[in-house]
């Protein structure tokens, strides 16, 4: 199964505090029927970070049952341990997943040395039963790998590609530059996936595909087609929805909107608030200018 | 019991990559005769984001075991979602913490206002069966309260004080200034434990601590003594060995340092890496400097 | 006269520390010849925070002398005070320049708010005989005009366009997305100078450019005529070079490849400090690769 | 003359947005009135980067004809260019400066290694008619010297302390303990007065100096008195001022506070613009708790 497309990072629906296990159900088959190209579950985006191993385990397992074999299911297993990590993506694949998505180590950012990089991540690529794909997301861990230890990486039979958040288009290009073709660079900022494409990215892992899956398989496809003038312009109108379900609103952004567009979305689990009425009628109103609605 | 004096962020030795209760309560009780007024377990230095929840638990027991009730125990029990952090001070207080130490949530920065924090601390204060002490390290986390957040929730009658791990004594003096006398500010910088004191802090949560414990206590004492040139002049001593095991060489540095000073040090969990033989060099000059040996 | 190409921001030639204006322009003649579209004088690469006024004056009179009346001379004319930088435009257009590059005032950075950007920029355009560019470097002075600011400054009749110098090709995008066609983006990263291109960008200013003019037009022309492949394909072989004479070795390390180049280089002013031979080494390896020579 | 005390960073003040000379020389009669050990002409709260050299001049001619020989005039010269520096030293020398103070360069910061710093000092203290102070403001330039360059540059005869801005009162006592004890060390940070002398700084430079000249004054006489209760009690009354001309509102924070303390205040120069009516009330609400009136 290639790894390449787009692909959301799906949020985790709950219902009284708890997973709502059927309405994540609900709005897989929906992004599926939508022609997104997988699901990563279990990413920031997911609220990862807020759900126990328990729970973790139940969202792959019917995330799973509803992607069929021929789309990939890739689900996040960062832990801060490497041992942590391991036993995640074990249990992951263990579960069905296609793939292991693994955001650096964070908290302890002084020490993360390249050498200590590369060796969290072999360790975790010997280990996992299916492939890795490296996780860097400067923005919010405060931790970037570089181009260098990326290309050590790369050379792991076991490492398959690499999510960048970032939207520095010459480091993203430096990351495909440096790393052979079989290894994917699938881009994390929407407003620079247009760009990221025409560098060589295979795809991109979005939040914005979530709210507006069509539309981002769109632009891959203008892309691939090299109708450049018309991938631009939908770049453009795109942009102004991506920001607001990333950096301005984040996750309660991105669960507004999918409530706005008729998934379910919800609340997003404390110490993450919903976002206030003002920025709900933003998100809307976003939504309608590019025409989508229930 | 009251929260004031000199107390360790102890670290957890591992033995073959397991963890060593043993050698575990062995420092402890090595510590407890040096005189520090009580331990923290599970603190960052404490290495408890690679620990799961069952050896978390298990740390706690152990240190509860050697601490005698007149001294005091205080658990790390930090988690990414409020709801987490209330199931672990749960599990802490029942096993026998004395008091709870909360290190700010941390990965969803942005949306980590000062109304989420508030939130965020006063769930885990009404739940928490005894006293909560919020931690601020900033250098670590990227994120940081507010003096205005602190004095809110300093009202709350189970938020009992505050570790802040930074050296800025501006801030610490206007937290000591924003706050109860009974809300008891913790310093986390040795290096500021002088100044610390004389701005009113009630004692120090320190690294240096759990390799010099009795120099610590002495500053301690000094300070209180109003012995100033005398204090001044053992702060100056000690600073450089609290820079090595904090700022320059981390928790593989504390660790390195505990080897030398004959207590069970040993290596850190991956992603951490032990120090190479050029730091341990340094470390144990340093503490030959302060005649410390096993 | 049209606001587009590739322009590389000149460095100064000194000897014995004192400006030498003969070098200046036999380097001129031969970037002229190069093909680019125009120079830009005085910007950080050359070193105008290290020169005084009557220096100042010196470089724009020495270019103007050499470039002809159908290219473009763009001087750098960025003061700290409003007053100081609407003195300097008026003197370099005084003095031929064609247009003034006016880089975000910083030293006061925390108040340094939209509106005073806003009120900043309008008075120096207000003044200007000659058009203004805003010129955003974040990375050197640690502030950045947000893209709200950009587009009202936009619609002033004599703010003609912008040096954006960071590459996160999101940003670049928005700020192409909310200005009128008229108003001209240049990258000042060279290796996000391909996926600026295809966004919208209108050319470029490259330190690259100064060692590296042919090529560079090479890649601009490519991406006109749509040759992505072969642009792409330039692009990656340019980026190595064009990091070591930027966020790798600075102005220092650009003026150590004018050298090797054949170009009138020399030594930096201090407190700026030559390369050292292992970095001088490793530009002649960067330009070899090139096959750019004397 | 004695390098010690507590001495403000005066404020410049405009008239119709020229130098107001006459003023200048009144605030000096009241502050010097006011028991202050010397004055800080051209600091960056004297917005001398706003200035030209031949505004700079006139403020240190007008300055050193108020203040008496046996009180301290030091004057603001650094330039980012270390010959310019060098200069502007030299013109403060032969107008009267007692001493001069060195902000580092910063707007080439990557560059600006511990080597570089050494030197650029170096050369300037070589060159100086007058004893040379360093200055650190890393919240304002990004950059900051290091423990170890400061030691280096301690040893030069012509260099005799340094001011610091920040209030890490761990790093201030270890600058403080790796010099020599005729080395001094200014703090720069109000709200970290009172431990920074308790720590063995010799006085202070202070923004709130300018405003509350007879409080600072007895802060630092109280903290020489050893009486340290009513010293921290003072610290605590003067923290709130200190910081609205500061941190929160900057120079023209300053200049709204000067004009409400009856001295010349008045607006700033753009780019910096004058506080609004909140903040203005803000101010003089904090004055009046300090009951600080014309």
């Amino acid at each position: 199964m290639e790894l390449r497309g787009v692909l959301p990072p799906i949020p985790t629906p709950f219902h009284g505090g708890e997973l709502d296990v059927e309405a994540l159900g609900r709005n897989c088959d929906r992004w599926l029927a939508a022609g997104l190209h997988g699901l990563v579950a279990l990413g920031s985006n997911g609220e990862a970070p807020l759900l126990d191993d328990a729970e973790s385990d139940r969202v792959i397992e019917a995330v799973r049952a509803r992607v069929p074999a021929e789309r990939l299911l890739i689900a996040g297993v960062a832990r801060e341990s490497t041992a942590g990590t391991v036993q995640a993506a074990r249990r992951a694949a263990a579960l069905g997943a296609d793939a292991v998505l693994v955001r650096t180590p964070s908290i302890f950012k002084a020490w993360l040395t390249d050498e200590a990089m590369v060796e969290h991540y072999t360790a975790v690529a010997d280990a996992s039963p299916v492939p890795v794909l490296l996780y860097n997301f400067a923005a919010l861990t405060g931790v970037s790998l570089t181009v260098a230890t990326v290309a050590r990486l790369a050379a792991h039979p076991n490492i398959a590609g690499m999510k960048e958040s970032g939207g520095d288009i010459g480091f993203i290009s430096e990351l495909i530059d440096a790393t052979p073709d079989d290894f994917r660079l699938l881009a994390g900022s929407a407003p620079a996936f247009y760009a990221s494409l025409l560098s060589g990215a295979a795809g991109g892992i979005l939040a914005l595909a979530a709210v507006a899956p069509e539309l981002c398989v769109e632009l891959f496809d203008l892309v691939h087609a090299r109708r450049l003038a018309e991938a631009r312009a939908l770049q453009r109108q795109l942009t102004p929805l991506a920001r607001l379900v990333t950096r301005v609103h984040g996750v309660p952004g991105l669960k507004a909107a999918l409530t706005a567009a008729g998934y379910a979305g919800g609340d997003p689990r404390p110490p993450l608030r919903p976002v206030g009425p003002g920025a709900a009628e933003e998100i809307r109103r976003a939504l309608a200018a590019l025409a989508i609605r229930t």
